[in-house]
């Protein structure tokens, strides 16, 4: 995983998503070498640029053309041979041409949470794996009560970090905020 | 209990204290309007405050002049009749002159933490307490190690508060840096 | 604030409310001596023991008939001439016929969230409080959002707490469920 | 990663590790395929058995018999053709007679935490990682002033993670107990 700092940043992107979410986001969406990724609301292009170093195919997309801008530059710096393909656009348009995906990942909606995670639903191989990374409240109820609907078997699990600053005086614990990471299954048993 | 915001600060000077942690140190302390509290490394004088608002009196010390400074607007805005006595010194030197302490809170030591808690030991009533909050890992296991060695019974939480700011889009959780607040009881049966 | 350990218990009654919850409860409600209190959904008690002892008057009701006899327990415990009327009823029915409150505290809702906080903004005195505790996810951003649309400044803190186990080995951190509370105030500029 | 409930356990034995820690200690540990990890304190193997998946060869050792038994079930569960060691014996002792190490993890130590982290720091290679899992505060504090004096570059995460369980009434947020995690690097620059 590649550490929070060392990534391009650009002010008003939010973002990267810190390490220990990003570790976290690869091991509930399973993935392997073959899987095809959808990441929606990429912003600094933290999640894009891991995906990208683990499956065969990533597709980006973001409203916000200065995080297509970061996103860019983080794979040029960690991943310039990776298979991504990144749109400058909403993610409803995006999602209207794709080939069948293993994984969605929506870190940012802009408001269409619910219509993105249906197509998303749509476009799912069997087996396919839906995963809301939700600093918002809203999302997180509307994230479980949207996978629930569509029988998808939403887990969801709250995570809080304090990361140590190791000073002389002793080691003073700093949160990062709290995320919610919510996962859904397409035809689970 | 007195918002966060409304506090006067200086740049450099810890605190205030955030507020839930505030109430739960009121809490921890049961404090009664007899008692006389010692208030160690006061900072911008938050739990000075609060408490010279429910006890009969209270004795704070800072080495920092700023934190005295900030301390005293403090007072001034919040309490201006509270019977507070503020020490620009280090704990060590004033704990030699104090009368018999009903609490003993401890927010900042500067490398003094096992003397002070030791010397605080000796001159708390019986029924005393002596509270520490803790940002640092070192200065939890310190002070239950202490108070374990005291026999005072000690009890430690770690307590995480994330608040939420709502906006239009949603509610974004942010999160305070973890406190731990470490409780002994003198003669506790 | 009483040991969550001394309360009375019975099995299949939720609570009692935490040590460190019910005392946060208390610095949000902003009570004074006072004042009315509503607490809906009282379970063991907790909460409806600690206003008794703080405010004039307290309304507790829970449909359940263990919930209301182990509250009648733990008052008779700890305060056995508080003034409370306890209802064995659902909490609409009973807000019919109560007179003006200054503080409603939510802490189970049986599915009539929305309508108990409505019923509550209509009979709480001007500058009242509303505070609800959730362990449901639901439950935070539907009580943000009504009381956003009442226009009563709705505040949020979810409070993790881990509470030391000191052993011979060490001190082992145990946590206890997160707890978000939420506040809302009527006519606060 | 493997779910919690699918792995076998014994009652007395602790573990095993949550999905969640043992994600983020494969992404703390930066493990490849060519790696040598020693297991120190295995418990009921979770880790075990997720290393043996992953790398080259793992070593792990618990004093306790039952601890060794159970860890063998779950290894004969999950991956029967991984090249694993089991010890059942002190960590000391076992790592006497040891090559050396890509990985050293430890999950428990019996009162040998600075023995056994100097004994490692020894044995691993150029590059290699010191990881400990701690649910005792004074674990955590004795890790990073260890890890400090070796020059090791300690760095501490806390996780607390709370996991929604999804019923038809809401989601109830349940905490798993918090776990720190140290990590220390071998001539890391």
């Amino acid at each position: 995983m590649i550490p929070d700092h060392e990534f391009e940043k650009i002010e008003g992107v939010p973002g990267p998503t810190k390490q220990e979410i990003r570790c976290l986001v690869m091991c509930k969406a399973q993935i392997s070498s073959d899987d095809v990724v959808l990441d929606v609301g990429c912003g600094t292009g933290g999640l894009t640029v891991e995906f990208s170093q683990r499956v065969k195919k990533v597709f980006a997309v973001d409203k916000n053309p200065q995080a297509v801008e970061v996103t860019l530059q983080n794979l040029k710096k960690f991943n310039p041979s990776g298979d991504v393909e990144l749109f400058k656009n909403d993610a409803l348009s995006v999602m209207e041409n794709l080939p069948p995906l293993d994984v969605l990942v929506i870190g940012g909606s802009s408001g269409d949470l619910t219509p993105i995670i249906k197509r998303g639903h749509e476009i799912l191989k069997k087996g396919g794996r839906i995963i809301v990374t939700a600093i918002l409240l809203e999302t997180r109820s509307t994230s479980v009560s949207i996978l629930k609907e569509l029988e998808m078997k939403p887990e969801i699990v709250e995570v809080s970090v304090a990361r140590g600053k190791v000073l002389n005086s002793g080691t003073m614990m700093k949160a990062n905020n709290p995320v919610a990471i919510i996962t859904g299954y397409k035809n689970f048993n």
